[in-house]
């Protein structure tokens, strides 16, 4: 497929000026005293007082020389590896919603490692999802394993690649301990490391932060995965355009990018946005309006002029609920980002502006996946998928359904949903009016009900709870 | 915009001549014997006794050489028309379903010449809509009037252009006296013909019928607006293979163009397309499958070969209620429409698979078209849109909430959206949980309350009520 391209080739090229212009003479704020001596070692001015650091446009120019096309997500089992932009569009949950609509009485609530190891279970399951961003916090956490009560349940119950946060670096350092046992040792974890870490080091507008910051060079200088992801919002932390939001954004990207060539050339990155437009009436954040949507197509333009691997939250909904809304503003958004190129999408599960997990919208969004996955791959035209001969052989008005041809690629050619209602009126009255939510609380119930058997060996288990005292139990359970 | 493109310049080509290859050796079955008569006037071969028509490549490409790249829609108030591909995306709703969801008790049940007047004046309202495609038929039509007891309603409480089709020649000859006496004569409406029909000639496979075949030739002999929609279905009229249903399709547009121009070189045309791919699970109809969506835009591509406006049923829903599938099936298959290029969309008020209007789907789905249409609108890149003088004057940490720039700008950037609900949850919640569904039939009692400007004078309608006895009332009213 050919992308579809929101700007032209010299519009791309003032962007990159325009956000080079931003990091030579406005700078960034950063508040990292270890980013700001490895920003000086670099040929940057830095504002020892003021904390600006301003990085001339040789200095972008030279260290974006460094950007690798291409990153991978490794999972516990290698089979489910993916790497962007190859297997593109890479389908990840969107993560570390507080709260979970329970499924027992559809309200909301804080979210705990119980469902995140339910959730863990149910994405491992689901086809569409390619790597599983932990979608909740867990409000039960022990003392001193905020993190660990998230890794632990999301590792035990899914062998897809596992994508996640940590707060801090002494949270860093657990989970990574817990990535080694997992992986059989710190070898094994070098060479298959199956978490890949996430920061938003950025704080719009142009800001770098401590925790996240130093976390992410930790990560780099250690040759282990990890990408941020900047998230201006115009109105309120960038200008009120969509370009001047793009620019500013792009300039944010590249300060975080350089910063990580510098620390070591060659890391792998993803140039992964979540720019949004405030809703200035209520001053809502709108993660599920059109214009997200927009700009990460045309982030994804600016990745593709950098040579990177482009992504980012999208298909999020402000919705409460699985509602018409929560369906068009997924689909579209989504739908767009895949037409322009976007190689890995933050998408799958959550409702509320990121607020709340929902069993009925994972499984949704799911189908969701599946539908963009098949918009990427349209067949190619040749003799065999003309069909000419079957043509001449019906004939006109002649009938297809008989013919062996239909019967023998039936199942291929469409996506059959499970979703997606196709049944008559009549019928579906007859099944008692369910909805698409209904439909989907039902795949989740009949996926809980069953043994998980991508859980740890009772040995690994024992030797990680052995380890880390207290650990939360992680283990999946029935909701029916 | 860039448009997305499935296919390559050589699979198009490769397209474009298996079409012609299918019209040269398979060839159609012409149940008309009108149009048996132009095809063989024009150096077709045609079967006297099995009214198979055959056309040769070289006819096809002389008479493709007369497509025009334009088609313009006529509305009774001229600042409503619309021409394709220039005011691209334009919006039509979709048509003539049998029945309708009663806005009272949320039942199906058929629809009648009153429903059609409360669709005119909320789709005129509606600022999404382009062009008001008769949502319905109407059951209390009397007898002798079923095209006039649709016709009337519609053209009486809507000044955006009308689009419908007549079942035969009696009732297209009704329809067009109704037309003439509302732009006020013959020759006003031969210049403003405020009625564009559409019809579907071509049932596939490859058969070409009496009455809407000869209903086109009148009007293009005419030279008044008319355009027809090819709908092969894969697995039952066509090859079960999305590129053999593409090659058939194609083969059936280019013959019904073809016609067109040998009636008359220049008839205005539209590639229209409602191609889709059967469940053959159930042999369920499947308008909102992805494959819908994919096909219209291999279609729209095979369109931009010819130079010729495209367009089709989208985003239509097998659901049966305004739920998530109704959501993420209407918008994924518009967006992905809209960025291939798709001119023109059908896309407005139906739920069950064509089969229902529903009036919540209406607003529902003109707020998508509001959001397709800003998926075009990309601002361009220049001085003002990039805002470095603001970014630079807030500062790294600012805040741009407060600037002036913001002020003025902050109605313009985001669309500010009327279905989409961005409450926080707790508001929502003491909103009483209302859904997308519910917020769309609130806008649509609020607009039905309202007196409608549009409607005729009473001098233009007292005339056409005296023209024919026993009209129906047509007249819009509140649904409170």
């Amino acid at each position: 497929m050919q992308f579809a391209k929101l700007l032209g080739t010299e519009e791309v090229e003032k962007i990159h000026d325009g956000s080079l212009e931003i990091l030579e003479n406005v700078g960034i704020f950063v508040c990292s005293e270890k980013a700001r001596e490895i920003f000086a070692a670099h040929n940057c001015s830095v504002d020892t007082d003021k904390h600006i650091v301003k990085i001339p446009r040789s200095v972008v120019e030279e260290y974006r020389k460094a950007f690798v096309p291409t990153f991978t997500f490794k999972g516990r089992d290698p089979a489910n590896d993916r790497t962007i932009p190859d297997d593109r569009p890479v389908i990840v949950t969107a993560s570390s919603a507080p709260n979970i609509i329970d499924p027992y009485i559809g309200k909301e609530r804080r979210a705990t490692s119980d469902d995140i190891a339910n959730i863990a279970f149910l994405v491992n399951e689901l086809s569409g999802y390619d790597v599983f961003s932990i979608s909740t916090l867990a409000d039960d956490a022990p003392e001193g394993q905020f993190s660990l009560a998230r890794f632990y349940p999301a590792l035990k119950n899914c062998t897809k690649p596992i994508r996640g946060n940590t707060p801090n670096m002494e949270d860093l350092q657990k989970v990574l301990e817990l990535g080694r046992l997992v992986a059989g040792g710190e070898a094994a974890y070098q060479e298959r490391p199956l978490i890949t870490h996430h920061c938003c080091p950025v704080i719009s507008p142009l800001t770098m932060d401590v925790d996240s910051t130093e976390i992410m060079i930790y990560l780099v200088e250690n040759e282990l995965p990890v990408y941020g992801t900047i998230v201006p919002n115009a109105g309120l932390t960038a200008p009120m355009t969509l370009i001047g939001n793009l620019a500013l954004g792009n300039a944010e990207f590249l300060a975080m990018g350089v910063l990580m060539q510098m620390v070591h050339p060659g890391a792998p990155l993803i140039y992964a946005a979540l720019s949004t437009v405030a809703d200035l009436r209520s001053g809502s954040y709108t993660p599920g309006g059109i214009e997200t949507g927009l700009m990460l197509m045309a982030h994804s333009q600016m990745a593709q002029f950098y040579n990177v691997p482009s992504g980012g939250y999208i298909g999020l909904t402000n919705s409460h609920l699985n509602d018409a809304q929560s369906g068009y503003e997924t689909g579209m958004n989504t739908t767009g980002a895949v037409m322009a190129g976007t190689d890995m999408l933050n998408m799958g599960g959550l409702l509320d502006s990121l607020m709340a997990f929902d069993y009925g919208k994972a499984v949704i969004d799911n189908e969701i996946a599946l539908m963009l996955k098949r918009m990427t791959e349209f067949p190619k035209v040749d003799d065999d998928s003309m069909a000419l001969d079957i043509i001449t052989e019906v004939g006109p008005g002649g009938s297809f359904m008989e013919a062996a041809h239909t019967f023998k690629n039936m199942r291929q050619i469409g996506l059959l949903t499970r979703v997606a209602n196709r049944d008559m009126r009549s019928i579906w009255e007859l099944d008692g009016y369910p909805d698409a939510n209904k439909r989907a609380m039902a795949e989740t119930r009949t996926i809980l009900e069953n043994d998980n058997p991508a859980v740890f060996s009772a040995d690994l288990d024992a030797k990680i709870r052995a380890r880390f005292k207290d650990l939360v139990a992680g283990d999946a359970h029935s909701i029916r």
